[in-house]
C-alpha cells in the first residue's frame, strides 16, 4: 500500500517524465506548463487510491491517473479563459502567458491527449471507462455553466446550488474513482459504490471550501479569505443567508450586496457579522457532515477490508478538516 | 447503394432529430444552432460512402458519422473565436450570438458529444476506431496551430504548407473515411488505403480552394474571390509566388503585399497578374492532379468492386471541377 505522499509523488514523476514531442511545440507547450505548476493531484490520487482498495497494482492504473488529471487541467485552462483569471496558483495563467486562441487550442488537444490516456485500460473495461469518462466530463461541463448562469440570477435555490457543485466539482471525484476501481479489479456494484463515496466526499469538499473562504484560518487557506463575500458569489451560505432573509425585504444583507462602494474589510466583517446571527455555518456544516455520513456510509458497503480503505476514510477527512 | 443526395439527406434527418435534452440549455442551444445550419455533410458522407464500400450498412455507421460531423462543427465553433469570424455560413457565429464563453465551452461539451457518438461503434474495432479518431483530432488542432503561426511568419516553404493543410483538412477526411471502412468490414490494409484515398483527396481539396479563390467564378464559389489575397493568406499560390520572385528584392509582388493602403480591386487584379506571369496556377494545379492521382491509385488498389466504388471516384471529381 502506498500513502497519498508516495501515490503524489508517483503522479508528479510520470507528469515530469511526460514530454510532447508533437509539432508545433506552440500546441503543447502550455499542456507541459500548467501540468507542472502543481497542485494536490487529488483527482489522479484517487484513482490511484480506488485501484488499491480493490487489490490492483498502481502502475495499472497510473494512465488513467494522468488522463484524468489532464482533464482536471483542460478544463482549468478553459475556466481561466472565461473568468478572466490572470493568476493561476500564483502562476500566470495560459492565456495571459500566451494568449487566448493559445488556451483555446491547447485545451482542446489537452482534452484529446486526456482521452488518449484513458483509453490504454484492459479491452474488457475499455467501454465502461469510456463511458464514465464521457459522462463525467459532459457533467463538469454542466456545472461549469450553471455557474456562470448563477452569476447572472438574483435568487438560486439550496437544491439548484448543490446540483450544479454536484456536477462541477462531485462527479469529477467520484468518476476518477470508480474508473480506478474498475481498473483494480471492482465489479460493477463495488464500483458504483466508490462513486458514490466520491460523489459525496467531493460535495462535502465543496461546501468545506465555502465555509472555510469565511471562517478558514488565512494563513492556511491559501486564498484571500472572504473572496466569496467580495464577489458576492452564490455560496451555500449566501444562499442559506438570503432565504433566511427574505421576508425582509430592506434586510441588511441586501444592502451590503447591492452597495458597489463598500470599504472591502467592512463588507466581508458585516456579512460575516450576518452569518454568524443567522447561523448559517452551523447549517452548512450540517449539510456538509449529511454528505460525509453518506459517502462513509457507502465505503462501509464495500467488501474489501485492508489498509487502503482506512487510507481512503482518514483521506476523507484530511479533507474535511483543513482548518486545523 | 445510395448516392450522395441521399446520404446527406439521411445525415441532415439524423442530426434534426438529435435533441439535447440535457441541462442548462445554454450548453447545447449553441450545438443544434451550428450543426442546423448545414454545410455540404462531405465528412459523414464520406464515412458512410466508405461503409458501402465495403458491402456494410449505412445504419451502422450513422453514429460514427453523426460523431465526425460534431467533431468537425467543434473545431469550427472554436476556430471561429480564435479567428474573430462574424460569420459562418451567413449566420452569426456561436461566439457573436451567445458569448465567447459560451462558445468555449459548448464547443467543448460538443467534442465530449462526439466522443461519446463514434464509441458507439462494435466492440471488435472500438479501440482501432478510438486511435484513429483521436489521433485525426490532435491533427487537426496541430494543423490549425500551425495555420496561425504562418501568419507571423515572413516565409513559409510549399513543404510545410502542405503539412499543415494535410493536418488541418485532409487528415479528418482521410480519418472519416477509414472509420467508415473499419464499421463496414474493412481489414487493416484495405482501411489502410482508403486512408491514403481521402488524405490525397483532401489536399486536392484544399489546393482547389486556393485556386478557385483567385480563379473561382463568384457566382459559383460562395466566398469573395480574390479574399485570400487581400488577406496576405500564405496559399499554394502565393507562397510559389514568392519562392519564384525572391531573388528580385524590390519585387512588384512585395511591394503589393507590403502596403495597407491599396485599393481591394487594385490588389486583387495586379497579384492575379502576377500569378498569372507566374505560371503559378498551372503549378498549383500539377500538384493538384498528383495528390488526386495517388487517391486513385490508393482507390484501385481496394479490391471492392461496385457502384460505391464509381461513386467515390465521382465523388472526388466532383470535389475537383467546383467551377464548371
Amino acid at each position: 500500500m502506498h500513502s497519498v505522499q508516495e501515490l503524489q509523488k508517483i503522479i508528479n514523476k510520470a507528469i515530469t517524465d511526460t514530454v510532447y514531442t508533437e509539432k508545433p511545440a506552440e500546441l503543447y507547450e502550455p499542456i507541459s506548463y500548467l501540468m507542472d505548476i502543481g497542485g494536490k493531484r487529488m483527482r489522479p490520487v484517487l484513482v490511484l487510491v480506488s485501484t488499491e482498495l480493490f487489490g490492483g497494482d498502481v502502475t495499472k492504473a497510473l494512465n488513467a491517473a494522468i488522463g484524468i488529471e489532464l482533464f482536471h487541467n483542460f478544463t482549468l485552462m478553459h475556466d481561466d479563459i472565461m473568468d478572466k483569471a490572470p493568476l493561476r496558483r500564483g502562476k500566470p495563467t495560459v492565456h495571459a502567458k500566451w494568449s487566448e486562441s493559445a488556451a483555446i487550442l491547447s485545451g482542446d488537444v489537452m482534452f484529446v491527449e486526456a482521452y488518449k490516456m484513458i483509453i490504454r485500460v484492459e479491452d474488457t473495461i475499455l467501454r465502461e471507462v469510456l463511458d464514465i469518462f464521457s459522462r463525467t466530463a459532459s457533467g463538469v461541463c454542466q456545472g461549469q455553466q450553471a455557474d456562470m448562469n448563477f452569476e447572472n440570477r438574483g435568487n438560486v435555490s439550496i437544491e439548484e446550488y448543490l446540483h450544479m457543485i454536484k456536477q462541477k466539482t462531485a462527479v469529477l471525484l467520484a468518476g476518477s474513482m470508480q474508473i480506478g476501481a474498475l481498473i483494480g479489479g471492482a465489479d460493477q456494484n463495488q464500483a458504483r459504490l466508490i462513486y458514490e463515496f466520491g460523489e459525496n466526499l467531493g460535495l462535502a469538499f465543496q461546501l468545506q471550501d465555502d465555509i472555510l473562504d469565511v471562517y478558514g484560518d488565512p494563513e492556511k487557506f491559501g486564498k484571500q479569505v472572504g473572496g466569496d463575500i467580495l464577489a458576492n458569489k452564490k455560496t451555500f451560505l449566501l444562499i442559506k443567508a438570503k432565504e433566511l432573509t427574505a421576508q425582509n425585504q430592506s434586510s441588511e444583507l441586501a444592502w451590503w450586496l447591492d452597495g458597489k462602494t463598500h470599504d472591502p474589510i467592512e463588507k466581508i466583517n458585516a456579512i460575516t457579522s450576518i452569518y454568524d446571527s443567522l447561523g448559517v455555518r452551523k447549517l452548512a456544516e450540517r449539510q456538509m457532515e449529511e454528505f460525509v455520513l453518506r459517502a462513509l456510509a457507502a465505503l462501509d458497503e464495500i467488501s474489501a477490508k485492508n489498509d487502503t480503505k482506512i487510507l481512503l476514510k482518514n483521506f476523507a477527512e484530511s479533507l474535511l478538516v483543513r482548518e486545523h
